[in-house]
Parts: structure tokens; C-alpha cells; sequence
């Protein structure tokens, strides 16, 4: 039986090499006054911003610009709406990363309140966002948050009171996402590494989450098969190619879709204490915990006397996929269900993916964060020692 | 390499068994005057539609209501708008078939001009439709053309001179579509059959066309295991089962969601004179021609000496899918394929899908219909000879 399931709009979205271009064609639909959120370094060092600056020039689009050089702060987010609010923008245009991303939605979103952004973060403030914003087109120039396709922005406060929270409402996915695989050429393998690895977890956590439907089954699978075939590449001697950059920005366009209307599981449950207390990249959170998160869920689905079958089924058949088997033969879950874990240890492995130490994380922080871990959507209820073991063996 | 593709917004979804009830938390949220668009039998016979009204009068809902007999014509749309358009609604229903569904959208997207709709169809009239519109609720009963998820409105004038034309823009696309398989219950078997042949012919044809991509792709091929595993006890013995019906809906859903994205091939192509010639029910047009329409273009893809094959693997995946393989051995396309036409052509006989001929249609007919058919995105060009043979072999 199919179960009850809603699911959220999806952006227009315009995906291809070269796609670009039709920015200049969407953005007099909207309006003529835009603001573009871009990043602190890649996009003016290629020469990119420059071409597309002088393009808008040369259209007569009136637009004004900030950059954002780290993941979006709620002071960050308040300062760049106080600064551009009089402006009266149609339209708001991120280009970046997943941090961009963010920080673009939520300042469309920030733009018609007056005041600050904290009084609408889940878990943080009293109001909820109406979803009314400025109209806002995502450009990723990474291939990992899908953020391009969600309905939140994630904003942090790091310190030892930290957090990583969302702003949240069904308007705030993008109206518009183009996704053009030449502007991930540029991104060094380290970061091609984390996001990929964030991309990943996303569609693997979607796909066992409690909260999976159908629809997000299909698209988690197809998602997960693209980067499956291409995250190594991306990262090594195909760094170049258009067609595999297409392959992972295609995967973590999916990650979106389906995070946003089947939610996620325990590592991206830690994610957010992690973030909130540590400066470490998302994706390297993501990306560090996604074998052991994995292994742990799977021991304890395991451990289930019933029940624990379907979610067993589910890794094992992505076990099956990552050695190109689109097929999984009966009698074989526990083996693919370690082949899983394997292939997930091998990427952590080769990508190197940095461990949480490396970030000042001891062994004495363990118990604040599992004290803020929340569950979300995992398959399988885990005890505290369960929580607490993934990190420790990701220290 | 994945495709350059776009993709349009798909409506909010809500999906279950029971989710009708879901409509009266979601009408406030447009404002408090709807214009209810619903067929003339089935809803009202069952008493559902008392219901409705009931709750409505219960929550001070102001509404009004018109009934759908047939299939849409431009004179249908117009008197409707023209009666109503001073009522200034805030929000439209359609509750019914594809008929109801298709009417209520193109009533929708009409209330706002002061024109006739002939204007605004492709084909027929000189204006494009700006995609202005009064929000749109759709809410189907049957589980044939997908329409609480496209973006254009199918209006037909049967007759010599005929047509069968779309109103058509991206901001068409329902507002929201509540699919609820309890609604799908009391459709008789001969509308199952030509709703669940016109749902399937609608997946295999976004699968194969030319204008594919990989989301149409999977969401296709996902749809046709769902409708391959239900149509024929959703058209006998599981009629009643609401696990079945919300299979098919399924299904159907994803027809529409696909068939948007990655359009159609040549049984559309003949459905459009054909359903503008004579008056035929558009899912037994679908459902007569999909067998034989399917046997021709493998055999021209079997001609092609090359670039031939992409599209055989595909058609013999389905033909696998059919039969429960989910993986199509190497060496076996042929075989696969013969599969295929032959479920087609069993389900054409169990479900007792008519002949053309039996709605008038006559050997001396078939060059005025050739002459009007257009491919649409077949996956292999088809000469008239060929397209003749189609129509001969269903008379």
C-alpha cells in the first residue's frame, strides 16, 4: 500500500552546460532591480562575475551585489537586508555554494520582515515565516546541499552555545534553479569531496527515512546511482569533464527534492550540534559520519527481530546498486548490506575526508552533543551509546 | 551525458485514502469564495458531493458550482466564464475525470480575460496565454490523464472540421492536487480500463520520447511498475481495493508529472484529430492505438541500422518491468520487446478496449485523420504509410 504522503513544488528548473545564459532571459520576467548574493573567492577569480556583470550592463538590469565568505549567520542575514530593504528588489539571485544558496534565500526571505531573522528560526525564535519573499532564482556552483531545491536555508551560530537551524516555509524553494555544470569545473577536490559526500547522505538518508514516499524513492535511487558511478571521478581525473560534473550536480539537485519532502536521518541529526559548535564544514560532518552513521543503523536493524527487514531490503538494494547491480537477489541483504558500508568506508577513505578531530572536537565534547542530536527521520530509534559511538569513532 | 533539460513546478501533492478532508483546511488558506467545477453522475450519485456541500455550508464557505457533462468545449469554458467571472472567486475546484479536471483548469485560467478561449489555443487561436489565473484545486476520480498535474487544459469541438487543442502555459499547473483513491472506487471498469491504458500510454510515451530526461525517466518507468503490477485487478476483482485504486493514481499522477516534462509520441499525435472527428472517449483512443502504435516503432527502431538501439533497450526494459525484471539481460532486447507488445495487446483484449470502428470511424476516414496527426516527440519518425497502418490495424 502507497502511504499518505505530501509533496512540496519543485523550482523551475533549467539544467544543462551552458545554462547560464538564460538568467539573462528569466530575469526580466520578474523585474527589472536585482540583488545577487555571490561567494567570497571563486567566482571573481575565474573571471565569471565579470562576464556575467558586464552582461547585466549591457541589458540595462539594474543590480547590486554582497558577497558571503562563510555559512550564513543570523547577523550576516540581518546586516544585508537592513542594508539593501530600501532597494525595493524584484528579484534575489544566489550564485555559490551551498552557503550562498542559503544565505540568498534567506535574505529574499528577509527582505519584506522588519527585523531579525532569529525570531523565525526553527527551535530559536517565537514566529513562524508566512512565506512571503522577494521572488529568488539559486545558481549552485557545488554540487552538494541541493539547497537549490529546498524549502530552507540553514543558518548558523558557532560557539559553544552554537547552533544550525532553519528557516522554513514551502515559498521559500526557489522559484527559479539553474544548474549548469561548467561552473562546478572550477571546484577543488577537497570541497567536490565533502558536498558530494553531504549529496550522498542526503539521498541515502531520504531513501530509508520514516518519512519516504514513493516519489521520493524513485528520485533518492536515480540520484544516488549518478553519484554512485561519478563521486571518485569528480574528485580525481574527471575533475574537467562536463559530463560527470553534470552526473553529481544532477544527483545533489535530486538530494534536494527529496530531503525536502522525506526528511533525513541521525547524521544529519548531528550535523546540526556539530556545526552549530564547531567551524567545520557541513559537508565534512556529513561526509565524516555517513559509514559509521550507516553501519550502526544497519547493526541495529539487524538486532530488530521483525521489522527490521524492509529498512534492511533498502540498504542492501543501494549496496547492490553502488557494484552496478540493479538488482537484488534474494537471500543476499546482509551481503549487500555490507558491500554497502564497504563502498561508503572506501570513499571516506579515498576522498579523505577529514575526521572530526581534526576540528577540535574531543572525546570530552561527546556527551554535549548528543545531548542536542535529534533523530530526525531515522529508519531506526538509536540509544545515546549508539549516538555517542559514531562520533567517537569518527574523533 | 544527461541532457540539457527543464522542468516545470509540479503542484503541491497531497496524497491518501481519506485526504479529501484535507480540502477544507487548505480553501481559507485562498480566501472564502470557490467555485466548485464537478462531473454530473458519479460524485453526486454517491452522495459525496452532499457531503462536501454540507461541511462547506458547516464552515461558512461560500461557494457555487457547475457541472461538467462531457468533455470541454471552447462554448463550455466560455458560458461558464461568463456566468461566473463577476462572482470575483477566489479559488477553483474541479472534482471529477480528466474532463472535469481539464474544464476546471481552462476555467481558471479564463475567469481573469474578457475573451473566448479559442483565442488562447495552440493551434487555433492568435494570443498566448499570459498564465494569469484564479488559484486552481484539482481533485480526480478516475486515474487516467494525469491533469491534476500538466499545465494544459484539453479543449475539444468534435465535428468534420474539428479539433482537440490545449490551452497551455507553466503557471497552469494546479495550485494543488489532493489524490485520494477512495474517490477512484465507484469508477466503473470500462472507465478504469480506458483511464488506466490512456495513464500507462502517457509514462511509455515520456519514457521513449525524444524531449526525455533522467527525472522524467525514473519517475516513468516507476509509474508503469505501479500501473503494470494494478491495471487489470484495478478493472476486476480489485475495484474496491483502495491499496489498488492508490496504485493506479499513482501512477496516473506520475503520467501527468511526466508527459509535462518530456511530452508525448504518435498515439497522442492520432488522439488529437481523432478525438476532434468523432466523438470517442480520449482514454479509448489512447488505449486502442498503444499496442499496435508500440509494435510499429519497434520495428522501425529494429530497421534503423544504428541509433536504433537506445531506444529498443528502452522499450524492452518495460517489456522486463512487465514481467517483474527489474534488469534486462544483456542479449535480450528483442526478446524483451516482443514481450512488451505482447502485454499490451492482452490487456487491449482482457480489458475489452473498442475499436475505432465502433465510434463511426471508417476506412474512407483514415487520410483526413493521417493528414492531421503530428508525431509530437516520437522516438522514431513515422512516414503516413506507417501511420495509416496504426489506425487500420484498430478499426
Amino acid at each position: 500500500m502507497i502511504p499518505s504522503f505530501s509533496f512540496a513544488r519543485i523550482p523551475y528548473i533549467i539544467f544543462g552546460a551552458g545554462k547560464l545564459n538564460e538568467l539573462y532571459n528569466i530575469i526580466p520576467k520578474f523585474g527589472k532591480n536585482v540583488l545577487f548574493i555571490i561567494g567570497g573567492n571563486s567566482l571573481k577569480k575565474s573571471g565569471k562575475w565579470d562576464d556575467i556583470t558586464s552582461i547585466l550592463e549591457n541589458k540595462s538590469i539594474n543590480f547590486s551585489s554582497t558577497s558571503i565568505y562563510s555559512e550564513p549567520s543570523p547577523s550576516l542575514v540581518d546586516e544585508a537586508t537592513a542594508k539593501f530593504r530600501d532597494k525595493r528588489f524584484d528579484l534575489v539571485v544566489g550564485i555559490g555554494g551551498g552557503s550562498v544558496i542559503d544565505a540568498g534565500k534567506a535574505i529574499s526571505a528577509m527582505l519584506p520582515k522588519n527585523n531579525s531573522i532569529k525570531n523565525y528560526l526553527e527551535g530559536i525564535g517565537e514566529k513562524s515565516h508566512d512565506g512571503i519573499k522577494v521572488p529568488y532564482i539559486a545558481i549552485p556552483t557545488t554540487s552538494g546541499t541541493g539547497s537549490e531545491a529546498t524549502k530552507n536555508a540553514v543558518i548558523s551560530e558557532v560557539g559553544p552555545d552554537g547552533f544550525k537551524k532553519s528557516l522554513r516555509h514551502d515559498n521559500l524553494i526557489p522559484d527559479v534553479a539553474i544548474i549548469d555544470p561548467q561552473l562546478m569545473i572550477s571546484c577543488p577536490p577537497s570541497i567536490s569531496a565533502a558536498c558530494g559526500m553531504d549529496a550522498f547522505t542526503q539521498l541515502l538518508e531520504a531513501y530509508v527515512s520514516s518519512k519516504r514516499n514513493p516519489i521520493t524513492d524513485t528520485l533518492a535511487y536515480n540520484g544516488m546511482k549518478y553519484i554512485g558511478e561519478n563521486l571518485l571521478l569528480a574528485c580525481s581525473t574527471g575533475s574537467s569533464d562536463v559530463s560527470i560534473r553534470a552526473a553529481m550536480a544532477y544527483g545533489s539537485l535530486l538530494s534536494g527534492i527529496t530531503l525536502a519532502n522525506a526528511g533525513l536521518g541521525i547524521v544529519h541529526g548531528l550535523a546540526s550540534p556539530i556545526g552549530g559548535m564547531y567551524k567545520i564544514p557541513h559537508g565534512v560532518v556529513c561526509g565524516t559520519l555517513l559509514s559509521e552513521a550507516t553501519k550502526i543503523n544497519i547493526e541495529m536493524l539487524q538486532k530488530q527481530e521483525s521489522g527490521g527487514r524492509k529498512g534492511l531490503k533498502k540498504y542492501a538494494k543501494i549496496g547492490a546498486l553502488l557494484k552496478g547491480k540493479y538488482h537484488l537477489e534474494e537471500g543476499k541483504i546482509n551481503e549487500f548490506c555490507s558491500m554497502l558500508i564497504e563502498t561508503l568506508e572506501k570513499w571516506t577513505d579515498k576522498l579523505k575526508i577529514n575526521r572530526l578531530g581534526k576540528y577540535g572536537i574531543t572525546y570530552e565534547d561527546i556527551e554535549k552533543i548528543v545531548e542536542k542530536t535529534s533523530l530526525k527521520n531515522n529508519p531506526v530509534n538509536l540509544s545515546n551509546e549508539y549516538i555517542r559511538n559514531i562520533v567517537i569513532n569518527r574523533l
